[in-house]
């Protein structure tokens, strides 16, 4: 599992008529203590869920961590800084293949665009919020939730240098909720293994279990550029897993649709997922064969391959799930049974989002290709597209922005723009010819459009003199455009510039098109769905994930997959059996060297109960006494349906052992200081 | 559209319920006259028939043809010619790109790998197969039908330089028919334009109209060094299309699936097809990259390239035809129809195929990875297995023996393995290292036949190591091979026939188990639905296509598409219109300097009602009179969910008029004794 990134799809919507057995990504103010002690014998009280959120961090690069020393330290996953790691690399020195250690704080070096939140409170806004919808509906509807989202953002959080406000919408639309933030806005890399540790078994072992994975790595977090104080953190404790004991997963799952509607899963079944399934395959053979070329583009080209690699398994998954007979039974049954309960109390919401899915059909190509996915995955485009828009929002006041550009959003904006970053000139023309030739492809040559983007211009001739020619990828260049505004962005010449200039209407348009057709229809229906759903079922449940902060519990547990028993956890000794001598089966050469000087017998990985899903990785796994025993990096294969639902017979998440990163941090990859910071008390 | 190439799947089963409007792919001893007579007030008589039979050509490169001219000349497309273009070409003249104009007989060439065939005899042998399987099932029903189809073909073609004989398998086993061929097997280019004329606009534009593509050549059939006579040829008729005249399509439709069960229909939807789409993607995206390396790999990966584009399209437009609702539940109401009429009267068909399905579903991924697709489309893996194959199989008597290597098969396997063809490797081990690293994905690092092709080796390892030590590139070697049979088989060093053959028991173990578990059930269901489909809605009707030959007809006539009138032709002047100056939409060379001395206002490319499929490629376009006015290139977009139903308002043909063709002959590529040829009387 990697790292969580945002798609654009619909909206999450309210969650399962009532949770099974260890399912539920549960909000700090709804964690369900009652329901746990029946399972459990035993559930944590209010203390140690304060203790316990105070640690937990959110990395906006799209993970989980949590603190884990009083001075800053965090725990997290290696994949979660792979991109910084290479980030920091050059031609002369890869971090992501050597690994990473600091070994003194003075060489700790800051992960651009890398930024590290605490939730400090919850608060609910739902009043507000549905008060300023009122009766509305089309973009009238979304316009009145973002200014008063806006607002509400604005007037919560004053002080932007060390505060982050956002209110999100949980069931859909049934509530909102302002999470304020402590942002720390410089990360450092501490200490990564070498990639062949943190990754062996590569994309074939993605998703399956038994896996020998180093999956973790230390990151800290910076003020001033001095380490954070940071009395609230977990107590490090590296023992392997006891089978069956409570685990609780705390971190942030990026999105699940649980509930969508039957005409929703069709979308995904029908359009989403194929269209997704196949651009990343075809990426993938892309950076595949580029990377072929030579070792440098190969290594300029890992971590965007590995993250596609992963995005396709994960749809991949979500497909053969939403496949399978029984699953989309459950799911159906699901829905009629809310139906039935509900009657005509609350209007047509499934027929107004079933109207709202053909529209969706209707403008999904130009929309996705246009403006959602516009750019592919090119960080330039990326830039241009955030200066123009950043440029054009601001002159407006705060309530009438896009919702990514208001005045609680653009720090961030601001920090990911101006934070220095390398760009390989030849990854973005991929990304760029990529784009465009689908774009064309999807939409026919005869799209007018699509010949406003390519004039008489192939996407290859495009692509190259776009970035040949543009300037951002120089940090500076990109400060000026952001400082200088709407006229800076006016009087530039840059041709990045003036290609997103001159398509960016078009888009908005899609963009509008989309709010008011598909948007605003949803979330309307989504309250009144999610009022059927209160009425019917109480409100002891969780919401759909939504990149926010959630606590799952769970126990240590195999399963049984056709019959075959998996076991709980692997020892550090299977990585040498396991070992082929050919990537990616291949030992990392820190533990070919150490082997002799390791216990062969500590527990390496894990496997639990716990619900999770992408944007959990680098979560806490925490025991009953609140210390933490490992870092979530993976699901199952099985755990891909559980956008869909949870199966708690196959669903498992998967852990590496607090035991095994201490051997790592001993034996293999020796930081004795870490070793000592980890365990002081 | 490009080519039929025969991928591993489900055979086709038994036709729609009722034909309808222009619906059909007509056998010659099945022509509906009465029906065609009642829709067009005219059809064709016996006479006219059999003359259009004797002109009909097969290449059995997946293409079909036409004798054009009384001395062995062939009209195709361009695009069932580029394979050999490409195989002529080196690193110092590129025949695709630049085109080839023999001029004189002298320097026609000899296209590797080519046969030509023409039906010469058709014979119902229904009975003594059907009475050869008997109540069998399981592996004894393939391997009794598989020996009583081998002793037919061989008593009925002993001359085996000039004739094949084929049984091929109608309505999924309702009907069995002996095809007897004149056979060419000395097949020569004569005349191909520029790659940018025929393919004007490329995978963009493909199954698309309006078009603008050149897409036909001349071939011309040899024998002991000279073109051979053909006094049955159709007469070349260079003008254009006239609205709604009626036109005949006349070739070899390689595969439709129209009444697969509700069964196999899920199983398409929900497992072939995404698996196909996903690996053409990604193999689309290596080629794509791997092409950008250089100008020559680029021409290297060209044809194989335009191939996948092709096929990707095709799976591509088949899902969405199958997640369009009316048109699914236009298929599971001709099942459901049928169900009621057959009443209990044929046994439990369906439920029969549908256990089968389940059977499949076990199967497949090793049935696909480790046998049908093994090796991915190499050269060199191709070679390999079949010469393994062939050395173990021509052991066994004539009865026993796989279906490729009978007595009538084993001839045109010969000519495969011996003529000489250019190989690249590079592309050679892109194919295999894509093969392998895509088996141990889908099937797992544990998979132990995956771990029996890796050993400790990567899929890239082992595909160099194979590619760079084989000597199969050379045809001297694969004929000596070939030739010195089993002993040379078991005596050889070569790394790629060792692999093959330490892979073959269990490549061979699964497809024994697709015999058994799929193939045997599903023909016996097949025979019966067959008997209640005739039963029900009588002989009348056309079988599902098989790669024979077969005939369409239809009318010129445009479409709407989404309330928009698509006309029937476009005018040579529009080709200079949707140029733009970047590939694929560049002019060729040959047509911007001619520019000037063109009637614009010449036909180019038309459409018709004819209901065609894959393997139509390159067939003539027949007006009323028997003279060829075109040759049938592509589909529309909507012809793709042909594979499943005709739909008369959308389904199209595609056609490259014979004024076209004729102008180009005199003015953009002029070969003036083509033109005297053709105009011959």
């Amino acid at each position: 599992m990697r790292k969580f990134a945002a798609l654009a799809a619909t909206a999450g919507l309210v969650t399962a008529a009532t949770a099974s057995a260890d399912e539920g990504m549960w909000t700090f103010d709804g964690f369900p203590a009652t329901r746990m002690k029946a399972a459990y014998g035993w559930a944590p009280d209010q203390a140690w869920l304060d203790r316990v959120q105070a640690s937990a961090v959110r990395l906006t690069g799209g993970c989980s961590a949590s603190f884990v020393s009083p001075e800053g330290l965090i725990l997290t996953n290696h994949h979660c800084v792979a991109q910084c790691a290479q980030d920091l690399s050059s031609s002369s020195k890869d971090f992501l293949k050597d690994g990473f250690i600091a070994g003194d704080r003075a060489r700790e070096q800051k992960c651009p665009g890398q930024q590290a939140e605490v939730v400090t409170q919850i608060t609910d806004v739902t009043k507000p919020v549905t008060a300023a919808i009122g009766s509305l509906s089309g973009e009238a509807l979304t316009k009145a939730r973002d200014a008063q989202i806006a607002q509400i953002e604005a007037q919560n959080c004053t002080d932007k240098a060390t505060t982050r406000c956002q209110v999100v919408t949980l069931y859909g639309g049934g509530q909102y909720k302002l999470y304020k933030y402590r942002k720390y806005s410089d990360v450092r890399l501490v200490w990564a293994p070498e990639f062949a540790a943190a990754f062996f078994g590569g994309d074939p072992d993605n998703f399956n279990f038994p896996r020998y994975n180093l999956d973790a790595s230390f990151l800290r977090a910076y003020e001033n550029g001095r380490p954070v104080s940071t009395p609230a953190h977990l107590r490090w404790n590296p023992r392997g897993p006891i089978a069956e004991e409570a685990t609780f997963v705390v971190g942030n799952p990026g999105r699940t649709q649980r509930l969508l509607t039957q005409d929703q899963l069709a979308f995904q079944r029908e359009v989403a997922i194929p269209l997704t399934t196949t651009l990343l395959s075809e990426w993938r053979g892309r950076l595949i064969a580029a990377g072929a070329q030579s070792e440098e583009r190969r290594r300029e080209a890992q971590d965007s391959l590995f993250g596609t690699e992963n995005s396709y398994k994960v749809y991949w998954g979500q497909a053969r799930a939403l496949d399978d007979d029984a699953f989309a039974a459950s799911l159906a049954k699901n829905e009629a049974d809310l139906q039935r309960r509900a009657g005509t109390r609350y209007g047509t919401p499934w027929a107004d989002i079933a109207a709202a899915d053909r529209s969706l059909r209707n403008i999904y190509l130009d929309y996705y290709f246009l403006e959602a996915r516009a750019g592919w995955t090119s960080d330039l485009y990326g830039y241009a597209k955030a200066l123009v828009r950043a440029a054009a929002e601001r002159q407006k006041p705060n309530a009438d922005r896009l919702p990514g550009y208001t005045d609680s959003a653009l720090p961030l904006v601001e920090k990911q723009l101006t934070d220095a970053k390398p760009i390989e000139p030849w990854l973005e023309e991929a990304n760029l010819s990529f784009w465009l030739s689908k774009a064309r492809e999807y939409l026919t040559a005869d799209n007018p459009q699509v010949k406003a983007l390519l004039g008489r211009e192939s996407p290859e001739q495009l692509a190259k003199r776009l970035v040949s020619g543009t300037k951002l990828a120089d940090p500076a260049v990109r400060k000026r455009l952001f400082d200088g505004g709407a006229a800076a962005i006016a009087a530039s010449d840059d041709p990045l510039i003036r290609f997103v200039l001159a398509n960016d209407a078009a888009a908005r348009s899609l963009r509008q098109q989309y709010a008011a057709q598909v948007d605003a229809p949803v979330t309307a229906a989504q309250a009144k769905i999610a009022q059927a759903r209160f009425a019917a079922y109480g409100a002891g449940n969780y919401p759909d994930a939504t990149f926010t902060l959630r606590i799952s519990y769970g126990r240590v547990m195999g399963w049984t997959e056709r019959g075959r028993e998996i076991p709980y956890e692997t020892k550090v000794g299977g990585l040498y059996e396991r070992a082929t001598g050919a990537d990616p089966f291949q030992l990392a050469p820190a533990y070919a060297r150490a082997k002799s000087s390791l216990d062969l017998n500590t527990p390496f990985d894990f496997v639990t109960t716990n619900d999770i899903i992408g944007g959990n990785s680098g979560s806490p796994v925490i025991a009953r006494d609140g210390s933490v025993i490992g870092a979530a990096f993976d699901g199952n294969i099985h755990s891909l349906g559980g956008n869909f639902g949870y199966d708690p017979k196959l669903n498992r998440t998967v852990v590496v052992s607090a035991a095994a990163v201490q051997q790592a941090l001993e034996k293999v990859y020796p930081a004795p200081t870490l070793v000592r910071e980890l365990a002081a008390r």
